[in-house]
């Protein structure tokens, strides 16, 4: 059974995922596997799989984890977190532990297993992100989890151990920390200036456009004040929400719109650059709130985190977001891709 | 001029560092220079480097940045911010914003291009952290500083990007939002205790035994228990401290032995890891605090941070800290390395 762990001076919960456990020389680098090796998502491998949790595209009637679909989710074959059991909380003296409770599901994007978010229709991903949705909805009928965490890890350097397209949700039975410090961050804006800081953050971007990537009338894309990373970009509803499932299918096709759009600009600037997106919203247990806003953040990885940014928490970036924003914008510009633009 | 810019939602600062601008066609991922190739570090080309800041070992009246040294301490080349200039903060709509000051250091550890903690002498990583001492003491006179970042990255997946063993300082204007978060748990555990939660790690550590690397009278290494990776180990002094920079000749010895051990079995157990390590100390600007406890956290680079850890905060672990103490505390059993153990 995998275990949660609290820091006893940070307040941060670890996962050892004893399944998982390795001796000190399984610590090599593994290769993703080559090309045309074997892939278990790929269609007719559907029984390589968990059973599937859902799947959209196969005509009515046809079976289950059969071929013939366009989307698929399915548990992890080796999960993190395991979905049976009790959350039995215990002492170790000053440490505080947890059993390892949690769903943990893979999301197959597409029956192609060289699609990616930006060769991808927008219709296709408009299902991706609808799949999220489905998802986070059915997972927050177990009263035992506080959160859904919906991400995409996309190329080996940004974690990926399949090639196949996929991202992947973890329910959770404890809010993460990096949410809370945001829900934090954002209430103690709101009880100062009674206003949600992304409503004002998409206002200010609107009007100085410097830093806005592609908008719809419903979306928007920009680049943060603050990045992490060169070209990380954000991806916001223009009208306040601060739950992802409240979405309607309107407003999903133009997510997915602008989502595509900001994939392929992303990827002519840095062609099949690895990156990581995470969908931030609101816990489960929470109604709407007025001073969170939910919202994709989208990072590709192209610094590395040593010593300084474990240490401090500072980041270092290479590259000020207008910059990225300008490059980003101006992507389509030529036909060989990237457009330069003096840094 | 470099910029801190603030998170208006996490409230954490980052460093653009316009100086190290780069095209999207620049991230491309640059290996270290091949081994025979010419090092700046090494004895000879001291002219190479901005003029040292510090040095040990040479004849008494010998000129700076000549050879003869035994370690040399230099400010970086290319640093991440900029020792001339004011502070300037400044505010653009709801974003703030700040001239990028401060020093930035590297320790050339030994003349010895190969060297690394785990085969230099103890009385070499004495040295080492004797520097440490003295540059930390000489940075606090600037009075514009906060905290001063000592950190190592060894090897390249750990973020070094020149072989020859170094560390590294930076000093900072702000404090760095990590120190805080560590500062403000310790704060809330001593209101609650009135104890120091190190103090207590170090005198359950020392009876539960399980999580001990290895001991000396003065100092403790252990894994902690929530590790964000396997073989993740703390140095500790037995008795409480808040700075580091109060540490006496006595003590420096006794470090420097428990440090080399630390290293050497971590060395023993995954030759040639890449690891970071990072001085926990309090703020240039406190005393003697009751509820801080100045340690060395060394971390190998053994697991990837993809998209879920970035996310949520939370950090998937495969192996127990327990599993990572038995092998460290195993490691020289056998003549070839580790000694294999059931996890």
């Amino acid at each position: 059974m995998p275990e949660f762990r609290k820091d006893p001076i940070l307040g941060r919960w670890i996962i050892i995922a004893t399944e998982r456990g390795q001796r000190p020389t399984d610590f090599s680098i593994v290769p993703l596997p080559a090309k045309g090796g074997f892939c278990p998502l790929c269609p007719g491998n559907e029984r390589t799989t968990p059973p599937e949790v859902l799947s959209y595209g196969r005509p009515v009637g046809a079976p289950a984890n059969s071929a013939g679909w366009t989307l698929r989710v399915v548990p992890n074959k080796y999960p993190a977190l395991v979905i049976e059991g009790e959350l039995d909380k215990e002492g170790e003296g000053l440490y505080d532990k947890m059993n390892g409770i949690g769903a943990h599901e893979v999301v197959v994007e597409s029956p192609n297993h060289d699609d990616s978010f930006a060769t991808m229709s927008p219709s296709q991903v408009r299902a991706i992100l609808s799949a999220y949705r489905d998802r986070i909805v059915d997972l927050a009928r177990d009263l035992r989890f506080q959160y859904v965490l919906v991400f995409k890890n996309s190329g080996k350097d940004a974690g990926a151990s399949l090639e196949h397209s996929h991202s992947q949700l973890i329910a959770l039975p404890i809010l993460p920390q990096r949410v809370v410090s945001e829900l934090e961050g954002c209430k103690s804006y709101f009880n100062y200036k009674e206003r949600c800081v992304f409503c004002d953050i998409v206002r200010q971007e609107t009007k100085q456009k410097e830093r806005v990537v592609c908008e719809n009338e419903l979306f928007i894309c920009l680049t943060p004040f603050a990045p992490i990373s060169p070209f990380e970009m954000w991806i916001l509803p223009r009208r306040h929400s601060s739950r992802f499932t409240d979405i309607d299918d309107i407003w999903l096709s133009s997510l997915a719109a602008i989502f595509s759009e900001s994939l392929q600009r992303l990827d002519a600037c840095i062609p099949s650059v690895p990156y990581n997106f995470v969908l931030h919203t609101a816990p489960l247990r929470e109604r709407e709130i007025e001073y969170y806003h939910w919202h994709f953040e989208i990072r590709p990885k192209l610094t590395s985190i040593a010593g300084f940014e474990w240490g401090s928490g500072f980041y270092i970036n290479p590259m000020p977001p207008e910059a990225s924003a300008e490059y980003l914008r101006r992507a389509f510009d030529t036909k060989d891709g990237v457009h330069p633009v003096q840094v």
